[in-house]
Protein backbone atom coordinates (compact mmCIF):
# COMPACT_ATOMS: atom_id res chain seq x y z
CA UNK A 1 0.00 0.00 0.00
CA UNK A 2 1.43 3.23 -0.81
CA UNK A 3 2.52 5.85 1.95
CA UNK A 4 -0.56 7.85 2.31
CA UNK A 5 1.09 10.64 3.78
CA UNK A 6 2.93 12.12 0.38
CA UNK A 7 0.97 15.01 -0.49
CA UNK A 8 1.91 15.05 -4.39
CA UNK A 9 0.71 12.68 -7.06
CA UNK A 10 1.71 9.16 -6.28
CA UNK A 11 0.59 5.62 -7.74
CA UNK A 12 -1.25 3.37 -5.37
CA UNK A 13 -1.21 -0.11 -6.57
CA UNK A 14 -5.28 -1.28 -5.58
CA UNK A 15 -5.13 -4.39 -3.29
CA UNK A 16 -6.87 -6.54 -5.31
CA UNK A 17 -8.52 -9.71 -3.99
CA UNK A 18 -6.09 -12.53 -4.82
CA UNK A 19 -8.82 -14.97 -5.84
CA UNK A 20 -9.28 -12.10 -8.67
CA UNK A 21 -5.83 -12.49 -10.73
CA UNK A 22 -3.22 -12.35 -8.80
CA UNK A 23 -1.20 -11.75 -12.21
CA UNK A 24 -2.75 -8.67 -12.99
CA UNK A 25 -2.73 -5.02 -11.03
CA UNK A 26 -4.37 -1.73 -11.08
CA UNK A 27 -2.74 1.16 -10.17
CA UNK A 28 -4.22 4.84 -10.07
CA UNK A 29 -2.37 7.82 -9.76
CA UNK A 30 -3.38 9.79 -6.66
CA UNK A 31 -2.89 12.98 -6.68
CA UNK A 32 -4.40 13.70 -3.29
CA UNK A 33 -5.14 11.61 0.09
CA UNK A 34 -8.23 13.98 1.12
CA UNK A 35 -9.14 11.45 4.30
CA UNK A 36 -7.97 8.74 5.51
CA UNK A 37 -8.82 6.54 8.71
CA UNK A 38 -8.90 3.30 10.78
CA UNK A 39 -12.22 2.20 12.05
CA UNK A 40 -13.52 -0.44 14.36
CA UNK A 41 -14.12 -2.20 10.86
CA UNK A 42 -12.17 -0.92 8.11
CA UNK A 43 -9.75 1.16 6.69
CA UNK A 44 -11.58 4.34 4.95
CA UNK A 45 -9.58 6.37 2.13
CA UNK A 46 -10.62 8.70 -0.11
CA UNK A 47 -8.38 9.85 -3.11
CA UNK A 48 -8.41 12.24 -5.94
CA UNK A 49 -7.45 10.21 -8.41
CA UNK A 50 -7.91 12.41 -11.59
CA UNK A 51 -10.01 11.78 -14.00
CA UNK A 52 -12.30 9.31 -12.15
CA UNK A 53 -12.58 11.87 -9.84
CA UNK A 54 -12.59 11.10 -5.87
CA UNK A 55 -12.62 7.66 -4.58
CA UNK A 56 -13.60 5.90 -1.46
CA UNK A 57 -11.34 3.23 -0.50
CA UNK A 58 -12.29 0.21 1.98
CA UNK A 59 -9.18 -1.98 2.83
CA UNK A 60 -7.23 -0.85 -0.14
CA UNK A 61 -10.15 -1.65 -2.28
CA UNK A 62 -12.17 1.24 -4.64
CA UNK A 63 -15.40 0.95 -3.73
CA UNK A 64 -16.89 3.47 -6.01
CA UNK A 65 -15.51 6.75 -7.97
CA UNK A 66 -17.26 10.09 -8.55
CA UNK A 67 -16.77 9.54 -12.35
CA UNK A 68 -18.76 6.24 -12.67
CA UNK A 69 -20.72 5.89 -9.28
CA UNK A 70 -23.97 6.46 -11.68
CA UNK A 71 -22.89 2.67 -13.66
CA UNK A 72 -22.67 1.15 -10.76
CA UNK A 73 -25.42 2.25 -8.68
CA UNK A 74 -28.29 2.42 -11.35
CA UNK A 75 -27.38 -1.00 -11.92
CA UNK A 76 -27.51 -2.32 -8.79
CA UNK A 77 -30.31 0.18 -6.43
CA UNK A 78 -32.11 1.65 -9.65
CA UNK A 79 -32.59 -1.40 -12.01
CA UNK A 80 -34.51 -3.90 -9.33
CA UNK A 81 -36.86 -1.39 -8.86
CA UNK A 82 -37.14 -0.70 -12.60
CA UNK A 83 -38.01 -4.75 -12.83
CA UNK A 84 -40.46 -4.91 -9.39
CA UNK A 85 -42.05 -1.56 -11.44
CA UNK A 86 -43.98 -0.11 -8.20
CA UNK A 87 -42.15 -0.41 -5.14
CA UNK A 88 -43.21 1.03 -2.20
CA UNK A 89 -40.44 0.15 0.70
CA UNK A 90 -36.93 -0.81 -0.04
CA UNK A 91 -34.42 -2.19 2.37
CA UNK A 92 -30.34 -1.13 1.46
CA UNK A 93 -27.82 -3.25 2.90
CA UNK A 94 -24.64 -1.66 2.91
CA UNK A 95 -23.67 1.19 0.82
CA UNK A 96 -23.13 3.84 3.19
CA UNK A 97 -21.72 5.89 0.15
CA UNK A 98 -25.71 6.69 -0.22
CA UNK A 99 -25.42 6.25 -4.06
CA UNK A 100 -28.04 3.07 -3.59
CA UNK A 101 -30.18 5.01 -0.92
CA UNK A 102 -30.59 7.90 -3.64
CA UNK A 103 -31.32 5.64 -6.49
CA UNK A 104 -33.94 3.79 -4.72
CA UNK A 105 -35.37 6.99 -3.28
CA UNK A 106 -35.52 8.25 -7.13
CA UNK A 107 -38.69 6.29 -7.40
CA UNK A 108 -41.28 8.37 -6.87
CA UNK A 109 -43.32 5.37 -6.16
CA UNK A 110 -40.97 4.75 -3.25
CA UNK A 111 -42.23 5.98 0.34
CA UNK A 112 -39.85 4.05 2.46
CA UNK A 113 -35.87 3.46 2.77
CA UNK A 114 -34.26 1.87 5.31
CA UNK A 115 -30.79 1.88 4.98
CA UNK A 116 -28.45 -0.71 7.43
CA UNK A 117 -24.91 -0.01 7.49
CA UNK A 118 -22.49 -1.23 9.94
CA UNK A 119 -20.10 1.18 10.03
CA UNK A 120 -21.60 4.83 10.65
CA UNK A 121 -18.11 6.88 9.51
CA UNK A 122 -18.55 5.21 6.24
CA UNK A 123 -21.76 7.16 5.73
CA UNK A 124 -20.11 10.42 7.48
CA UNK A 125 -17.31 10.62 5.87
CA UNK A 126 -18.71 9.99 2.41
CA UNK A 127 -21.21 12.92 3.25
CA UNK A 128 -18.48 15.34 3.96
CA UNK A 129 -15.94 14.44 1.19
CA UNK A 130 -18.47 12.84 -1.74
CA UNK A 131 -21.50 14.76 -1.60
CA UNK A 132 -22.67 14.29 -5.24
CA UNK A 133 -22.87 10.81 -4.99
CA UNK A 134 -25.58 10.72 -2.21
CA UNK A 135 -27.08 13.72 -3.34
CA UNK A 136 -29.03 14.84 -0.04
CA UNK A 137 -30.35 10.99 -0.09
CA UNK A 138 -29.91 10.69 3.58
CA UNK A 139 -31.85 13.90 4.56
CA UNK A 140 -34.75 12.83 3.16
CA UNK A 141 -37.65 12.08 5.20
CA UNK A 142 -38.41 8.85 3.57
CA UNK A 143 -34.52 7.49 4.40
CA UNK A 144 -34.04 5.82 7.85
CA UNK A 145 -30.77 4.55 8.46
CA UNK A 146 -29.77 1.99 11.04
CA UNK A 147 -26.19 1.74 12.19
CA UNK A 148 -25.70 -1.80 13.47
CA UNK A 149 -24.83 -5.51 11.75
CA UNK A 150 -27.27 -6.03 8.51
CA UNK A 151 -27.53 -10.04 8.93
CA UNK A 152 -28.94 -9.27 12.59
CA UNK A 153 -31.50 -6.59 11.53
CA UNK A 154 -32.92 -8.48 8.21
CA UNK A 155 -33.97 -11.11 10.18
CA UNK A 156 -36.40 -9.13 12.41
CA UNK A 157 -37.97 -8.27 9.18
CA UNK A 158 -41.68 -9.86 7.98
CA UNK A 159 -42.58 -8.94 4.33
CA UNK A 160 -42.10 -5.28 5.08
CA UNK A 161 -39.64 -4.58 1.76
CA UNK A 162 -40.55 -4.51 -2.18
CA UNK A 163 -36.90 -4.11 -2.69
CA UNK A 164 -33.97 -4.87 -1.26
CA UNK A 165 -30.44 -4.11 -2.49
CA UNK A 166 -26.92 -5.51 -0.89
CA UNK A 167 -24.44 -3.04 -1.48
CA UNK A 168 -21.50 -4.63 0.29
CA UNK A 169 -17.72 -4.42 -0.30
CA UNK A 170 -16.76 -7.51 -2.46
CA UNK A 171 -17.08 -11.38 -1.92
CA UNK A 172 -14.55 -12.86 -0.42
CA UNK A 173 -14.30 -16.43 1.49
CA UNK A 174 -12.72 -14.46 4.95
CA UNK A 175 -13.82 -10.98 4.55
CA UNK A 176 -16.22 -9.30 7.02
CA UNK A 177 -19.18 -9.43 4.24
CA UNK A 178 -18.78 -13.08 3.95
CA UNK A 179 -21.45 -14.01 6.07
CA UNK A 180 -23.92 -12.06 3.83
CA UNK A 181 -22.81 -14.27 0.94
CA UNK A 182 -24.49 -17.08 1.95
CA UNK A 183 -28.15 -19.12 1.99
CA UNK A 184 -28.58 -18.51 5.57
CA UNK A 185 -28.84 -14.45 4.62
CA UNK A 186 -30.54 -14.80 1.71
CA UNK A 187 -33.29 -16.69 3.45
CA UNK A 188 -33.75 -14.28 5.93
CA UNK A 189 -33.81 -11.82 2.62
CA UNK A 190 -36.67 -13.75 1.35
CA UNK A 191 -38.48 -13.69 4.51
CA UNK A 192 -37.80 -9.85 4.65
CA UNK A 193 -39.43 -9.05 1.34
CA UNK A 194 -43.32 -9.34 0.29
CA UNK A 195 -43.70 -11.60 -2.33
CA UNK A 196 -43.67 -10.07 -5.69
CA UNK A 197 -40.68 -8.78 -3.88
CA UNK A 198 -36.91 -8.39 -5.99
CA UNK A 199 -33.28 -8.80 -4.46
CA UNK A 200 -30.45 -7.33 -5.77
CA UNK A 201 -26.94 -8.71 -4.98
CA UNK A 202 -23.52 -6.76 -6.31
CA UNK A 203 -21.58 -9.75 -7.24
CA UNK A 204 -17.71 -8.81 -8.02
CA UNK A 205 -16.05 -9.10 -11.25
CA UNK A 206 -17.63 -11.50 -13.45
CA UNK A 207 -14.36 -11.56 -15.84
CA UNK A 208 -12.17 -12.04 -12.82
CA UNK A 209 -13.97 -14.09 -10.57
CA UNK A 210 -16.33 -16.58 -12.33
CA UNK A 211 -16.11 -19.46 -10.26
CA UNK A 212 -17.18 -17.12 -7.05
CA UNK A 213 -20.21 -15.85 -9.45
CA UNK A 214 -20.99 -18.97 -10.06
CA UNK A 215 -21.51 -19.99 -6.49
CA UNK A 216 -23.26 -17.02 -5.62
CA UNK A 217 -25.75 -17.20 -8.59
CA UNK A 218 -26.13 -21.65 -6.82
CA UNK A 219 -26.46 -20.35 -3.47
CA UNK A 220 -29.19 -17.75 -4.47
CA UNK A 221 -31.02 -20.16 -6.56
CA UNK A 222 -31.07 -22.71 -3.55
CA UNK A 223 -33.70 -20.04 -2.19
CA UNK A 224 -34.66 -18.26 -4.23
CA UNK A 225 -36.93 -19.58 -7.42
CA UNK A 226 -35.77 -17.17 -10.22
CA UNK A 227 -32.63 -15.70 -10.00
CA UNK A 228 -30.94 -13.64 -13.23
CA UNK A 229 -27.47 -12.44 -13.93
CA UNK A 230 -26.95 -8.64 -15.49
CA UNK A 231 -23.36 -7.49 -16.40
CA UNK A 232 -22.06 -3.69 -16.47
CA UNK A 233 -18.27 -2.29 -17.26
CA UNK A 234 -17.90 0.36 -13.99
CA UNK A 235 -14.03 1.21 -15.69
CA UNK A 236 -12.74 2.50 -12.16
CA UNK A 237 -13.29 -0.61 -11.30
CA UNK A 238 -11.15 -2.39 -13.66
CA UNK A 239 -12.78 -5.66 -13.64
CA UNK A 240 -14.12 -6.47 -17.04
CA UNK A 241 -17.63 -7.33 -16.99
CA UNK A 242 -19.01 -6.53 -13.23
CA UNK A 243 -21.83 -9.29 -12.30
CA UNK A 244 -25.59 -8.15 -10.75
CA UNK A 245 -27.55 -10.93 -9.59
CA UNK A 246 -31.64 -10.52 -9.30
CA UNK A 247 -34.13 -13.05 -7.01
CA UNK A 248 -36.97 -13.21 -6.62
CA UNK A 249 -39.98 -15.87 -5.98
CA UNK A 250 -41.81 -14.30 -9.10
CA UNK A 251 -40.40 -15.02 -12.53
CA UNK A 252 -38.18 -12.00 -13.38
CA UNK A 253 -39.95 -9.61 -16.24
CA UNK A 254 -38.39 -9.63 -19.69
CA UNK A 255 -39.49 -5.68 -19.91
CA UNK A 256 -40.60 -4.68 -23.11
CA UNK A 257 -39.41 -0.97 -24.33
CA UNK A 258 -42.57 0.42 -23.57
CA UNK A 259 -42.88 -1.19 -20.23
CA UNK A 260 -38.87 0.05 -19.50
CA UNK A 261 -39.96 3.49 -20.67
CA UNK A 262 -42.68 4.00 -18.57
CA UNK A 263 -41.35 2.56 -15.27
CA UNK A 264 -38.20 4.70 -15.99
CA UNK A 265 -40.65 7.91 -16.05
CA UNK A 266 -41.06 7.13 -12.47
CA UNK A 267 -37.78 8.17 -12.14
CA UNK A 268 -37.17 11.28 -10.57
CA UNK A 269 -33.41 12.14 -11.02
CA UNK A 270 -31.05 12.05 -13.69
CA UNK A 271 -30.34 8.49 -15.66
CA UNK A 272 -27.06 8.47 -17.28
CA UNK A 273 -26.19 4.70 -17.68
CA UNK A 274 -29.23 2.70 -18.07
CA UNK A 275 -31.96 2.77 -21.16
CA UNK A 276 -33.63 -0.17 -22.44
CA UNK A 277 -31.37 -0.90 -25.08
CA UNK A 278 -28.08 -0.77 -21.85
CA UNK A 279 -30.92 -3.04 -19.78
CA UNK A 280 -31.16 -5.72 -22.68
CA UNK A 281 -27.66 -5.99 -23.34
CA UNK A 282 -26.61 -6.04 -19.41
CA UNK A 283 -28.80 -9.43 -19.82
CA UNK A 284 -26.78 -10.96 -23.03
CA UNK A 285 -23.95 -13.46 -21.55
CA UNK A 286 -21.42 -14.50 -23.90
CA UNK A 287 -21.04 -18.38 -24.20
CA UNK A 288 -17.91 -19.12 -22.91
CA UNK A 289 -18.93 -17.12 -19.64
CA UNK A 290 -22.13 -18.68 -19.85
CA UNK A 291 -20.19 -22.46 -19.76
CA UNK A 292 -17.84 -21.46 -17.34
CA UNK A 293 -21.25 -20.62 -15.06
CA UNK A 294 -22.57 -23.71 -15.74
CA UNK A 295 -25.56 -21.73 -17.54
CA UNK A 296 -27.50 -23.45 -20.68
CA UNK A 297 -27.25 -21.75 -23.93
CA UNK A 298 -30.29 -21.24 -26.08
CA UNK B 1 9.62 -0.25 -19.21
CA UNK B 2 10.76 -3.53 -17.06
CA UNK B 3 14.20 -5.23 -17.55
CA UNK B 4 13.64 -8.04 -19.60
CA UNK B 5 16.44 -9.69 -19.14
CA UNK B 6 15.31 -11.13 -16.08
CA UNK B 7 13.63 -14.24 -15.93
CA UNK B 8 11.99 -14.71 -12.70
CA UNK B 9 8.04 -13.25 -12.12
CA UNK B 10 8.60 -9.93 -12.82
CA UNK B 11 5.75 -6.57 -12.64
CA UNK B 12 5.02 -5.30 -16.30
CA UNK B 13 3.95 -1.81 -16.43
CA UNK B 14 1.72 -1.56 -20.08
CA UNK B 15 2.94 1.75 -21.85
CA UNK B 16 -0.56 3.10 -21.90
CA UNK B 17 -1.23 5.56 -24.87
CA UNK B 18 -1.09 9.17 -22.62
CA UNK B 19 -4.32 10.04 -23.97
CA UNK B 20 -5.75 7.07 -22.53
CA UNK B 21 -5.90 8.03 -19.09
CA UNK B 22 -2.96 9.29 -17.12
CA UNK B 23 -3.76 8.59 -13.56
CA UNK B 24 -4.12 4.56 -14.48
CA UNK B 25 -1.68 2.08 -15.49
CA UNK B 26 -1.77 -1.81 -15.41
CA UNK B 27 0.66 -4.35 -15.02
CA UNK B 28 0.84 -7.27 -15.26
CA UNK B 29 3.15 -10.49 -13.25
CA UNK B 30 5.54 -11.55 -16.19
CA UNK B 31 6.49 -15.11 -15.70
CA UNK B 32 8.79 -16.01 -18.32
CA UNK B 33 10.04 -13.59 -21.40
CA UNK B 34 9.49 -15.85 -24.51
CA UNK B 35 10.63 -13.53 -27.01
CA UNK B 36 12.09 -9.53 -27.50
CA UNK B 37 13.15 -8.23 -30.70
CA UNK B 38 13.10 -4.70 -32.45
CA UNK B 39 12.35 -4.42 -36.24
CA UNK B 40 12.86 -1.80 -37.80
CA UNK B 41 9.21 -1.24 -37.30
CA UNK B 42 8.46 -2.02 -33.96
CA UNK B 43 9.86 -3.87 -30.86
CA UNK B 44 7.97 -6.96 -30.00
CA UNK B 45 7.65 -8.85 -26.96
CA UNK B 46 6.03 -12.20 -26.47
CA UNK B 47 5.58 -12.40 -22.41
CA UNK B 48 4.09 -15.15 -20.35
CA UNK B 49 1.29 -13.60 -18.42
CA UNK B 50 0.08 -16.01 -16.34
CA UNK B 51 -3.98 -16.65 -16.27
CA UNK B 52 -3.84 -14.45 -19.98
CA UNK B 53 -1.33 -17.11 -21.14
CA UNK B 54 0.85 -15.65 -23.47
CA UNK B 55 0.43 -12.09 -25.28
CA UNK B 56 2.09 -10.15 -28.18
CA UNK B 57 3.32 -6.35 -27.29
CA UNK B 58 4.17 -4.05 -29.79
CA UNK B 59 6.24 -1.31 -28.63
CA UNK B 60 5.03 -2.40 -24.81
CA UNK B 61 1.37 -2.76 -25.41
CA UNK B 62 -0.78 -5.58 -25.38
CA UNK B 63 -2.07 -6.65 -28.72
CA UNK B 64 -3.28 -9.73 -28.28
CA UNK B 65 -3.22 -12.56 -25.69
CA UNK B 66 -3.78 -16.09 -25.72
CA UNK B 67 -6.68 -15.97 -23.24
CA UNK B 68 -9.46 -13.78 -24.65
CA UNK B 69 -7.90 -13.31 -28.17
CA UNK B 70 -10.87 -14.88 -29.44
CA UNK B 71 -13.29 -12.04 -27.91
CA UNK B 72 -11.46 -9.66 -30.20
CA UNK B 73 -11.07 -11.13 -33.08
CA UNK B 74 -14.58 -12.63 -33.91
CA UNK B 75 -15.45 -9.04 -32.91
CA UNK B 76 -12.89 -7.62 -35.48
CA UNK B 77 -13.06 -10.58 -38.12
CA UNK B 78 -15.99 -12.77 -37.99
CA UNK B 79 -18.23 -10.19 -37.33
CA UNK B 80 -18.19 -8.14 -40.53
CA UNK B 81 -18.50 -11.45 -42.38
CA UNK B 82 -21.73 -12.27 -40.48
CA UNK B 83 -23.23 -8.94 -41.17
CA UNK B 84 -21.86 -9.15 -44.59
CA UNK B 85 -23.38 -12.75 -45.20
CA UNK B 86 -21.74 -14.62 -48.16
CA UNK B 87 -18.26 -12.93 -48.53
CA UNK B 88 -16.01 -14.40 -51.09
CA UNK B 89 -12.73 -12.08 -50.43
CA UNK B 90 -11.79 -10.63 -47.66
CA UNK B 91 -9.00 -8.39 -46.94
CA UNK B 92 -7.15 -8.00 -43.57
CA UNK B 93 -4.96 -5.06 -43.10
CA UNK B 94 -2.48 -5.80 -40.20
CA UNK B 95 -3.61 -8.42 -38.02
CA UNK B 96 0.10 -9.94 -38.15
CA UNK B 97 -0.99 -12.50 -35.41
CA UNK B 98 -3.06 -14.26 -38.03
CA UNK B 99 -5.95 -14.06 -35.58
CA UNK B 100 -8.09 -11.98 -38.03
CA UNK B 101 -7.19 -14.03 -40.68
CA UNK B 102 -8.51 -17.29 -39.38
CA UNK B 103 -11.79 -15.82 -38.38
CA UNK B 104 -12.13 -14.89 -42.18
CA UNK B 105 -10.92 -18.18 -43.69
CA UNK B 106 -13.63 -19.56 -40.78
CA UNK B 107 -16.69 -18.44 -43.34
CA UNK B 108 -17.19 -21.38 -45.77
CA UNK B 109 -18.14 -19.09 -48.19
CA UNK B 110 -14.71 -17.10 -48.68
CA UNK B 111 -11.98 -18.52 -50.98
CA UNK B 112 -9.43 -16.19 -50.61
CA UNK B 113 -8.13 -13.89 -47.90
CA UNK B 114 -5.52 -11.15 -48.71
CA UNK B 115 -3.41 -9.95 -45.71
CA UNK B 116 -1.42 -7.37 -45.98
CA UNK B 117 0.56 -6.97 -42.99
CA UNK B 118 3.86 -4.39 -42.85
CA UNK B 119 6.43 -6.13 -40.45
CA UNK B 120 7.43 -10.02 -41.18
CA UNK B 121 8.71 -10.58 -38.28
CA UNK B 122 4.91 -9.96 -36.31
CA UNK B 123 4.27 -12.79 -38.34
CA UNK B 124 7.09 -15.08 -37.75
CA UNK B 125 7.06 -14.52 -34.06
CA UNK B 126 3.22 -15.36 -33.76
CA UNK B 127 3.58 -18.03 -35.85
CA UNK B 128 6.41 -19.58 -33.80
CA UNK B 129 5.04 -18.06 -30.13
CA UNK B 130 1.27 -18.30 -30.38
CA UNK B 131 0.25 -20.80 -32.96
CA UNK B 132 -3.12 -21.22 -30.97
CA UNK B 133 -3.98 -17.91 -32.73
CA UNK B 134 -3.50 -18.20 -36.29
CA UNK B 135 -4.01 -22.16 -35.90
CA UNK B 136 -2.79 -22.64 -39.42
CA UNK B 137 -4.16 -19.97 -41.17
CA UNK B 138 -1.59 -18.74 -42.49
CA UNK B 139 -0.94 -22.51 -44.26
CA UNK B 140 -4.72 -22.26 -45.65
CA UNK B 141 -4.58 -22.24 -49.82
CA UNK B 142 -6.79 -19.46 -49.66
CA UNK B 143 -4.73 -17.52 -47.94
CA UNK B 144 -2.39 -15.02 -49.72
CA UNK B 145 -0.12 -12.80 -47.22
CA UNK B 146 1.57 -9.90 -48.87
CA UNK B 147 4.51 -8.25 -47.03
CA UNK B 148 4.04 -4.43 -47.48
CA UNK B 149 2.47 -1.14 -46.76
CA UNK B 150 -1.06 -1.48 -46.44
CA UNK B 151 -1.64 2.27 -47.68
CA UNK B 152 0.24 1.40 -50.68
CA UNK B 153 -1.57 -2.05 -51.45
CA UNK B 154 -5.01 -0.57 -50.83
CA UNK B 155 -4.90 2.13 -53.53
CA UNK B 156 -3.82 -0.68 -56.27
CA UNK B 157 -7.46 -2.48 -55.52
CA UNK B 158 -10.59 -1.48 -57.36
CA UNK B 159 -14.22 -3.66 -56.40
CA UNK B 160 -12.60 -6.87 -55.31
CA UNK B 161 -13.30 -7.15 -51.58
CA UNK B 162 -16.57 -8.35 -49.55
CA UNK B 163 -15.33 -7.22 -46.32
CA UNK B 164 -12.06 -5.39 -45.48
CA UNK B 165 -10.92 -5.56 -41.74
CA UNK B 166 -7.96 -3.06 -40.74
CA UNK B 167 -6.45 -4.54 -37.03
CA UNK B 168 -3.94 -2.24 -36.74
CA UNK B 169 -2.04 -1.04 -33.65
CA UNK B 170 -4.01 1.30 -31.18
CA UNK B 171 -4.86 4.47 -33.42
CA UNK B 172 -2.43 7.52 -32.40
CA UNK B 173 -1.81 10.91 -33.54
CA UNK B 174 1.87 10.43 -34.15
CA UNK B 175 2.03 6.52 -34.27
CA UNK B 176 3.11 4.71 -37.44
CA UNK B 177 -0.40 3.30 -38.18
CA UNK B 178 -2.33 7.00 -38.44
CA UNK B 179 -2.10 7.59 -42.23
CA UNK B 180 -4.41 4.63 -41.65
CA UNK B 181 -6.89 5.99 -39.71
CA UNK B 182 -7.65 8.53 -41.73
CA UNK B 183 -10.26 9.53 -44.45
CA UNK B 184 -7.67 9.01 -47.42
CA UNK B 185 -7.19 5.83 -46.70
CA UNK B 186 -11.07 5.27 -46.01
CA UNK B 187 -12.27 6.30 -49.45
CA UNK B 188 -9.26 4.00 -50.92
CA UNK B 189 -10.73 1.13 -49.02
CA UNK B 190 -13.84 1.96 -50.32
CA UNK B 191 -12.94 1.55 -53.85
CA UNK B 192 -11.09 -1.50 -52.93
CA UNK B 193 -14.73 -3.02 -51.61
CA UNK B 194 -17.48 -4.46 -53.95
CA UNK B 195 -20.80 -2.16 -53.28
CA UNK B 196 -22.62 -4.57 -50.78
CA UNK B 197 -18.71 -4.52 -49.09
CA UNK B 198 -18.27 -4.23 -45.27
CA UNK B 199 -15.92 -2.39 -43.65
CA UNK B 200 -14.56 -3.48 -40.04
CA UNK B 201 -12.24 -1.09 -37.90
CA UNK B 202 -10.56 -2.04 -34.42
CA UNK B 203 -10.93 1.58 -32.38
CA UNK B 204 -9.92 1.86 -29.31
CA UNK B 205 -10.88 2.16 -25.80
CA UNK B 206 -14.25 3.62 -26.07
CA UNK B 207 -14.08 3.82 -22.36
CA UNK B 208 -11.05 5.63 -21.88
CA UNK B 209 -10.61 7.76 -25.45
CA UNK B 210 -14.07 8.72 -26.48
CA UNK B 211 -12.91 11.67 -28.03
CA UNK B 212 -10.91 9.68 -30.18
CA UNK B 213 -13.75 7.05 -31.10
CA UNK B 214 -15.96 10.38 -31.84
CA UNK B 215 -13.28 11.53 -34.36
CA UNK B 216 -12.90 7.95 -35.92
CA UNK B 217 -16.65 7.55 -36.64
CA UNK B 218 -17.29 10.93 -38.10
CA UNK B 219 -13.77 10.56 -40.26
CA UNK B 220 -15.47 7.16 -41.58
CA UNK B 221 -18.86 8.72 -41.96
CA UNK B 222 -17.37 11.60 -44.39
CA UNK B 223 -16.54 8.35 -46.45
CA UNK B 224 -19.40 5.99 -45.81
CA UNK B 225 -23.20 6.56 -45.68
CA UNK B 226 -23.31 3.67 -43.29
CA UNK B 227 -21.49 3.55 -40.52
CA UNK B 228 -22.10 1.71 -36.68
CA UNK B 229 -20.21 1.14 -33.57
CA UNK B 230 -20.28 -1.50 -31.78
CA UNK B 231 -18.35 -2.80 -28.42
CA UNK B 232 -17.15 -5.66 -26.15
CA UNK B 233 -15.12 -6.37 -23.39
CA UNK B 234 -11.53 -7.75 -24.08
CA UNK B 235 -10.24 -8.70 -20.49
CA UNK B 236 -6.30 -8.26 -21.33
CA UNK B 237 -6.51 -4.87 -22.42
CA UNK B 238 -8.23 -3.66 -19.48
CA UNK B 239 -9.86 -1.15 -22.00
CA UNK B 240 -13.60 -0.81 -20.20
CA UNK B 241 -15.55 -1.23 -23.31
CA UNK B 242 -13.13 -1.98 -26.13
CA UNK B 243 -14.61 -0.30 -29.91
CA UNK B 244 -15.36 -1.79 -33.16
CA UNK B 245 -16.51 0.57 -36.01
CA UNK B 246 -18.10 -1.23 -38.80
CA UNK B 247 -18.96 0.73 -42.15
CA UNK B 248 -20.34 -0.08 -45.49
CA UNK B 249 -21.78 2.07 -48.59
CA UNK B 250 -25.29 0.03 -48.12
CA UNK B 251 -27.35 -0.15 -44.82
CA UNK B 252 -25.92 -2.35 -42.19
CA UNK B 253 -28.27 -5.07 -41.34
CA UNK B 254 -29.50 -5.51 -38.21
CA UNK B 255 -29.74 -9.32 -37.93
CA UNK B 256 -32.67 -11.48 -36.68
CA UNK B 257 -32.31 -14.41 -34.78
CA UNK B 258 -32.87 -16.67 -37.47
CA UNK B 259 -30.49 -14.74 -39.91
CA UNK B 260 -27.80 -14.81 -37.45
CA UNK B 261 -28.20 -18.43 -36.63
CA UNK B 262 -27.87 -19.33 -40.04
CA UNK B 263 -24.99 -16.88 -40.78
CA UNK B 264 -23.26 -18.67 -38.14
CA UNK B 265 -23.68 -21.97 -39.21
CA UNK B 266 -21.39 -20.78 -42.15
CA UNK B 267 -18.58 -20.72 -39.67
CA UNK B 268 -16.02 -23.75 -39.63
CA UNK B 269 -14.29 -22.99 -36.34
CA UNK B 270 -15.48 -22.52 -32.69
CA UNK B 271 -17.15 -19.70 -32.17
CA UNK B 272 -16.77 -19.03 -28.37
CA UNK B 273 -17.77 -14.75 -27.97
CA UNK B 274 -20.50 -14.33 -30.37
CA UNK B 275 -24.03 -15.10 -30.19
CA UNK B 276 -27.35 -13.45 -31.14
CA UNK B 277 -27.60 -11.98 -27.87
CA UNK B 278 -23.94 -10.57 -27.61
CA UNK B 279 -23.82 -9.59 -31.47
CA UNK B 280 -27.35 -7.43 -30.31
CA UNK B 281 -25.78 -6.30 -26.81
CA UNK B 282 -22.87 -4.96 -28.84
CA UNK B 283 -24.63 -2.95 -30.14
CA UNK B 284 -26.54 -1.03 -27.24
CA UNK B 285 -24.56 2.35 -26.25
CA UNK B 286 -25.04 3.91 -23.28
CA UNK B 287 -26.96 6.92 -22.92
CA UNK B 288 -23.15 9.16 -21.24
CA UNK B 289 -21.31 7.91 -24.07
CA UNK B 290 -23.90 8.29 -26.58
CA UNK B 291 -23.73 12.02 -25.54
CA UNK B 292 -20.05 11.94 -25.89
CA UNK B 293 -19.72 10.65 -29.22
CA UNK B 294 -22.51 13.00 -30.63
CA UNK B 295 -24.97 10.37 -31.63
CA UNK B 296 -28.27 10.91 -31.26
CA UNK B 297 -30.72 8.84 -28.62
CA UNK B 298 -33.71 7.09 -29.59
Amino acid sequence: MADSSQDGPFWFTESLPSYWDENLRTQVRVHRVLHEERTPYQHIQVFDVGNFGRSLLLDGIVQTSEADEFIYHEMVALLPCLLHGRPRDVLVIGGGDGGALRRALAMSTVRRAVQVELDERVIQVSRRFLPSISRGAFDDPRAQVIIGDGLAWVARFRRQFDVAIVDLTDPTDEGPSSPLYAAPFFRDLKRALRGRGVLSIQSGSLTFQPEWVRRLREELSSVFPHVRLHTAVVPSYQAGLFAFLFASGRPLPRLTPATFARRLSLVQDEVRYLSYEVYRASMALPPYLAERLGIPQR
